[in-house]
């Protein structure tokens, strides 16, 4: 679709944040829109943490507005804004994608944990019964693990340099979905079916190793789910010593095809 | 450009109105951006009239909003909205711009009448110096005369059913621009070297003549504002009698170059 085929039948999706420059979603969703033929069309709006307020009620107002997809710095005030919230938004306390019901309510939810089940599913990787370590339960963290609890994973062992931040989170998705054994600890307490990094380590060439896949047995899959390098120090080292591994870009993947589900469009051809 | 070539880089413009689905305005701006390679892109918010105050308060956090287009039925509230008010505007009361300044205030103006103006010279029609009948002072005639006075018409015969609002229209005209004799009447009062047809009538096949152009000379142009049909009956009938004709998609043409303008683009080409 061209920008000039835009009409006052276009409906409008957009993503709002602050940076906005880097935005994705714009591209991956007008590529999805022109493929199947819908009149839609995802925008970027840079909007400041202060304005978000204000901002979200004038965006309400705008009735061709069928979806927002929310990053920094609003995952988690969103929370706050919104009519309706998920299951996932309501445990994890963020969300990243809103959308307007058919009873004109605005609901919303968080995918980023779902899209890194997404990704890991679509790789061939179960995670239901398994069980998995996981480090560093910051937005990105908290999502992923409360994703994996409803997911089924069996056994479910949290670390995070903030203990109370690690032991907050685990008691919000052990009450959420007692089903899963969730444990706080290390890396030292499995063995582990998967070990995902889930903290900004790998990002900038001179930072430590966020954990030392060597001492896991080859059989451990190591998630990273940084997507800047693809190949994160913690995934060659995995792969020089014999590891499966699972790069951020799966998640990234997977994010996209939940948030346009969650919006009504099928993201997955 | 294609939709899915929107990034985080992109300008934004909008088209704000209340019914949105027959706007133009996205097809004739992107096709410019397209054209001049820029990377920006103008859509349509369909807004009511009871939320374009908190509407407006959300748009102007946008910072990649750099302005937006009114349309019925909001260029009488914009005014009290914006920051600043431009000469046109705070003398018909209405305006179809606002733009984002440098020094981040909101300026608002109207171009309907400038556009007609536009159109006409673009026509070769010279309005300085001239004698103009006008007939119907809603919001696009007041605009229009008003741009009329301002392009330096000599004599301005404004004519409406209402004729309260006919008077009020004519005396903010006369004191903003006193150079042009400014009167109330009819289009008995000739000799004019145009006729302009500002109210609706036309629209609909069924409606009454504005005015009859066989009354006045063969070298009285007779302009209608009327887009939809091109040629109204009372230009069929102008036409039929001799006269030359203008119909109003010349001051739609001359609009957007207008507002392109104020935006910082040239359309013209």
């Amino acid at each position: 679709m061209k920008t000039d085929q835009i009409d006052g039948m276009t409906r409008l999706f957009a993503i709002i944040g602050d940076p906005i420059f880097t935005v994705r979603s714009p591209a991956v969703f007008n590529a999805l829109f022109a493929r199947q033929s819908i009149n839609a069309v995802l925008l970027p709006y840079h909007v400041a943490a202060p304005d978000l307020r204000t901002a979200w009620a004038g965006l309400k107002t705008i009735k061709n507005l069928d979806g927002v997809v929310a990053t920094m710095p609003h995952k988690r005030a969103m929370c706050e804004l919104v009519d309706e919230l998920g299951d996932n938004g309501r445990v994890v306390g963020a969300i990243n994608a809103v959308r307007r019901r058919a009873d004109g309510r605005w609901e919303g939810d968080m995918f980023d944990g779902v899209g890194c089940v997404h990704g890991l599913k679509a790789q061939g990787h179960e995670v239901n019964g398994r069980s998995v370590f996981l480090l560093g339960v910051g937005g990105a963290g908290a999502a992923v693990a409360t994703a994996l609890a409803q997911a089924g994973v069996k056994r479910l062992v949290i670390a995070d340099v903030d203990s109370e931040r690690r032991n907050r989170v685990a008691e919000r998705i052990r009450a959420a979905y007692p089903k899963t054994l969730i444990e706080v600890g290390s890396i030292e307490q499995g063995p582990f079916n998967m070990a995902i990094n889930c903290t900004p380590l790998g990002m900038r060439a001179e930072d430590p190793l966020p954990f030392d896949p060597v001492l896991l047995p080859e059989s451990t899959l190591i998630v990273d789910v940084i997507t800047k390098p693809e190949m994160t120090p913690l995934l060659n080292l995995a792969k020089e010593s014999g590891h499966a591994t699972h790069s951020g870009k799966h998640m990234h993947h997977g994010q996209a095809i939940a948030v346009a589900a969650f919006f009504g469009f099928d993201l997955s051809d």
